[in-house]
């Protein structure tokens, strides 16, 4: 196939040169700017310019100390209520005849149904055996996350927006340009036009930074996946007070703080390609990508959807259904009521946790490079039994009668930690348009080398961050949690390299 | 984080250095190897190692000229016989009360269900809409497909077993080492041991070449992933008649002859990991990791399993269940008498298409570099919308009613190209274990430039072999057809390059 001449003869006898196809004007804009067609698989400069954002702390546009006096002016720009309200008074949802599934009267939107799942160690029911049912969300479409990006002053900024949710437990935080469900961008709200979402819906192939669908929460959500996007532009673009550009290095110090970036733009951050600047890891790709498909095939999940009306162990309610001992969440209605939404107001289902969540990465240096211990964590909604979390994902009241031994490996290293291992701590919100006061404490923690050896126990083993950000090109590797822990590790990394 | 330092106390004030952990015996045999714990993330030799076992024409077990002849000696040595036989006349398998669905009586192996999938191109059905039933297999288990790997005279030789499986039209071909069912290496066969599994079910992790769960054919699977594995081992290996050692040149060679490399063997071959050289590509990695995000995104494909007895256009005989027009393919039954089995006789069923298959990939050479065009191809089977397909993937015989305009594009610049312009072909059989008599013919056609554009229609787009080796290190990208293409690019490279 190497031997192919340059030239060749079509069926009338024309001869066309290598950069032929003069019938194709995208071809022919691609030739006017330059001779060649091929161009490197990876993009060397881009890696530059991200470290460049990420070390600069200084913004062309809004100096970061000045980005909550800005949050909260925005906040009381816009009239906002949520209210609980029971179920009797969801305007366009109900429970549907039979499944009793929680539904809008379009069919759009989400339902809430309910979820059996049934794990098996190994096949056939030859291993441990877990099994349970719960309510979860179901949203069977793609939605978009993206951020926009634009260099001022030759350095990157994301353009960030100031963006009410009504499970927020301080309603307005930091969000992606354009967070738009497939319902919003094909009007089902029939308000106005979703800003900016056509750098997202039709981006320039040339200027796209970050294209990936992620998954969402799968103990909450039923297959969720949306499209993490970051795409680049010269344009001018509108600047509305909602919106704020900022550097990477802004973002790595915002990230420090509780309850200020929201899930779906860490998720989006998570994704950025930093170069790596380390010289390797414990383990090759080869050996973690073979780990990982050892975990995927050896652990048996089959989640099966059922009526919302049939789950066992939860008991339906007035103002929510929950489960009978009080643990993990509860289905609760909001009325909102907003004047810059796409709709000035709605009401609406949400899921609430009972409790306080927890997210940590144990971390370890070896040879000096950083690693993280993850964890192949299967959950009943994910698409493929297992993905990558951190190495203690849980709700611990949801353990706390249990008896330490039966509690999550690792869980009492990360909580007993003393403060001087802690490398990073914040507490993040998860996503406010379907979860109401959803809040985790996201940890990095030093470990014990007593406590996290070297040959960690099945399911678990140690990662660098380069390598998980190298997973985060494809989808169904990393949860969300470990997401967001990528991108606050992201974050570190930018504040020790002076990105203040 | 970089500035941790080199020493850490645990709680009880012992110190540890960061080659630390001296309770973990496996980081003390790494230690006393080397000191280094840390590796690079690419193994940069392996590739070169590829590159000789495919420049390798002369294999130190068999001359390639003699592989004909050890197969027709192993298909003389074991008798084998396969008969059609009716439904009836299945011993284990029986179909079930109320579903109708076709089981094994320990409700292990497979069974065949029925299928109702329905296909929007856009969200809530604002785009075309293809909406079908269908019989489909259904075995959610993960089975293994590996090869072993051993340097002989210095040179990567890989173990190909002669192998029998009762739909192939010649009953015998090359397959990998090992390919086995969780049915199979758990005992439900009640034989003998499957030969050389541990090198697979238990893989040393610093001798696995590839590991990655990939796709069968959607169209005739619900959602079955098998782990495609490459292990090299150092140890002896007892070499039983039915196994030989062949060099990547000689199964390249092979790889041109009609039903000899299995489909299993083929899909594993996809996966090696040859290294690029060539410069890049018409669309950067990112651009195409982007297209095909975007192609997921777009397009909606829900499919639901149905009892098989209510699937609509189908009828059921008393040997076959066949289509009402006669087109795709019927469920058969067969019974097979074999020698050299786990087992020494079964029944079972095998899905037999009706007609010749086509799979083919147009060729294009963009300043120098060959492309491929590929499709975005949505399979009810699929566990997420589309997967990447060859640039024409069908039975042509069930397109042969239809007007032109309603034939899939591409089959007529294939089926119409002149000899000149076909650079590979060979006919290859599916899966004889699942499959009877499921042949395709496998096609490389350098394209009419006229015909076939550096701007395609949507849902197909140019990819370099080198982009497509990349993405076969993950599940879900690349379908099992045009995982076979890949296989024979990468022959028609080596042959190229005088591995011969």
């Amino acid at each position: 196939m190497t031997q192919q001449s340059d030239t060749t003869a079509d069926s009338a006898g024309r001869v066309h040169d290598r950069f032929g196809d003069a019938g194709a004007p995208a071809v022919l804009r691609r030739l006017s700017a330059s001779p060649a067609l091929v161009r490197r698989r990876e993009d060397r400069d881009l890696a530059d310019r991200i470290a460049l954002s990420a070390a600069t702390g200084r913004g062309a546009h809004l100096r970061t100390e000045d980005v909550h006096a800005w949050l909260a002016e925005r906040r009381r720009a816009d009239v906002f209520h949520v209210e609980r309200i029971p179920f009797a008074e969801l305007d366009e949802w109900r429970f549907e005849r039979g499944t009793g599934n929680l539904v809008h009267h379009s069919g759009r939107f989400f339902t809430v149904e309910g979820l059996h799942v049934v794990e098996h160690d190994g096949p056939y029911g030859d291993g441990p055996r877990r099994e349970w049912q719960q309510p979860v969300i179901r949203q069977p479409e793609v939605g978009i996350l993206g951020i926009l990006a634009k260099e001022l002053g030759g350095v990157l900024h994301f353009l960030m927006q100031a963006k009410m949710e009504p499970g927020n437990p301080n309603l307005l935080q930091l969000s992606p340009t354009v967070q738009a469900t497939r319902s919003n961008y094909t009007k089902a709200h029939r308000g106005a036009d979703v800003k900016l979402i056509d750098h997202f819906v039709r981006p320039d192939p040339d200027r796209v930074i970050v294209d990936v669908l992620q998954s969402e929460q799968g103990s909450w959500f039923f297959r969720k996946s949306n499209r993490n996007m970051i795409v680049e532009t010269a344009d001018e673009v509108p600047a509305s007070d909602d919106f704020c550009w900022l550097t990477l290095g802004q973002i790595a110090e915002l990230l420090h703080e509780d309850d200020t970036v929201n899930m779906n733009a860490r998720s989006v951050l998570s994704c950025v390609p930093y170069r790596d600047t380390t010289p390797g890891a414990l383990h090759s790709d080869a050996q973690l990508l073979s780990w990982f498909t050892g975990e995927r095939s050896r652990r048996d999940v089959r989640a099966r959807r059922i009526p919302l009306a049939s789950v066992r162990g939860w008991k339906h309610g007035v103002e929510a259904i929950e489960h009978e001992d009080g643990r993990y969440f509860k289905v609760a209605a909001v009325s909102v009521r907003a004047g810059n939404r796409e709709v000035v107001g709605w009401t609406q289902p949400l899921l609430e946790p009972v409790a306080l969540g927890l997210a940590a990465f144990l971390v370890r240096e070896i040879d000096g490079v950083p690693h993280v211990l993850v964890h192949a964590r299967a959950e009943g909604g994910f698409l493929d039994t297992v993905e990558l979390a951190p190495t203690v994902q849980c709700t611990p009241g949801n353990y706390a009668h249990l008896p330490a031994a039966d509690r999550p490996p690792f869980l009492d290293a990360v909580l007993d930690a003393p403060p001087s291992r802690i490398r990073y701590q914040a507490v993040h919100s998860e996503e406010g348009g379907r979860f109401l006061n959803a809040r985790s404490r996201y940890l990095v923690v030093d470990a014990d080398p007593a406590a996290a050896s070297l040959d960690p126990p099945p399911a678990y083993t140690w990662a660098t961050p380069a390598q998980l950000r190298a997973l985060t090109r494809h989808g169904h590797y990393l949860n969300v949690e470990s997401r967001t822990l990528l991108a606050c590790l992201n974050a570190v990394a930018a504040r020790s390299r002076g990105g203040k």
